[in-house]
């Protein structure tokens, strides 16, 4: 698996995946019918900075290992597969814009390959290579439990909760959590 | 006091009053060099809802009573000096979208006298009016101290704190509060 910098050529892959994300509507709040110029717009809005994770598409054998995925995410190289991709960026400008905001999405056929581990890594790594002090994730679905571990292996607290704050597909209205973590002395 | 809706003719004072705030650059993280045009179109961005709260020239006695505001922030009525204005819009989209978002700036000169409790309640009467179920405040730095008395004072309740995650211009790096309300059987 190779993570890099995205370019304009990862975009269908990248749109791909993220409306795979959010059609799912249970870990974003976003508007499951976005269009694919404001998704993309989101993604790579300055100053965001934007990465894709891609696997050789040998390495899974078959395409159909992933269903779908051999015709639904291409990638500018025809040998690699798109399987995830995330974005790091300032929380907030002006005297917030020392604490990163991140956000993730990965294929649900890649899942449990350590594929969200190893972005969740290298975005840490970039966050503090960018010279962020600290890392925030503002909407953390308390249903989204795999995620909340991953942060939590990482290193990223619970540092706040909103009540109610998400209505899930399935589950009502559910809390989210805020997570945070220093960069400094990483 | 008045608080009304904000229409086109009050985008000078707006910017006015914005600006004002953010050269301040002690209570939000907004680039002190915003520009106008960038200003406006956050202020304004639908689905955004603008208000602003004037009062009468007449209510002031002398115009210099509020050094500067007679000349800084006209209005669309010359007989009213626009001295607050407010914003509310849902916090997240999608399955988000029933917690509410504010946005709150008063001009230094008319601090003071109830005007900012006048517009927070307004907002509250609001955002419960326009069927949001919740209240959420992203980003209370913690040293505004009238600003954090004023919401706890008006139910809302701190539930969450991001070390460090404002650059305070003369306290350095201090705390942000998260603060939440339900608004559901206000």
């Amino acid at each position: 698996m190779k993570i890099r910098p995205a370019t304009d050529a990862d975009r269908d892959a990248i749109w791909n995946i993220f409306r795979e994300i959010v059609a799912a509507g249970d870990t974003y709040a976003l508007d499951p019918a976005i269009s694919r110029e404001d998704a993309l717009a989101y993604w790579f809005a300055p100053p965001t900075h934007t990465y894709v994770a891609e696997i050789d598409r040998g390495s899974v054998g078959e395409a159909d290992s992933f269903p779908g995925m051999a015709s639904s995410s291409p990638t500018a190289n025809p040998n690699h597969l798109t399987v995830g991709t995330y974005i790091v960026r300032p929380n907030q400008p002006g005297g917030g814009s020392h604490v990163a905001n991140a956000a993730f999405m990965m294929t649900t056929s890649a899942r449990g390959q350590g594929i969200g581990r190893a972005m969740a890594e290298h975005c840490l790594s970039e966050a503090h290579r960018l010279g962020f002090r600290a890392m925030q994730f503002n909407y953390v679905i308390s249903t989204n439990i795999a995620a909340i571990r991953l942060w939590q292996d990482l290193g990223f607290e619970i540092v706040g909760t909103l009540p109610d704050a998400f209505r899930h597909p399935d589950k009502g209205f559910v809390d989210v959590y805020v997570m945070y973590r220093s960069l400094i002395d990483k």
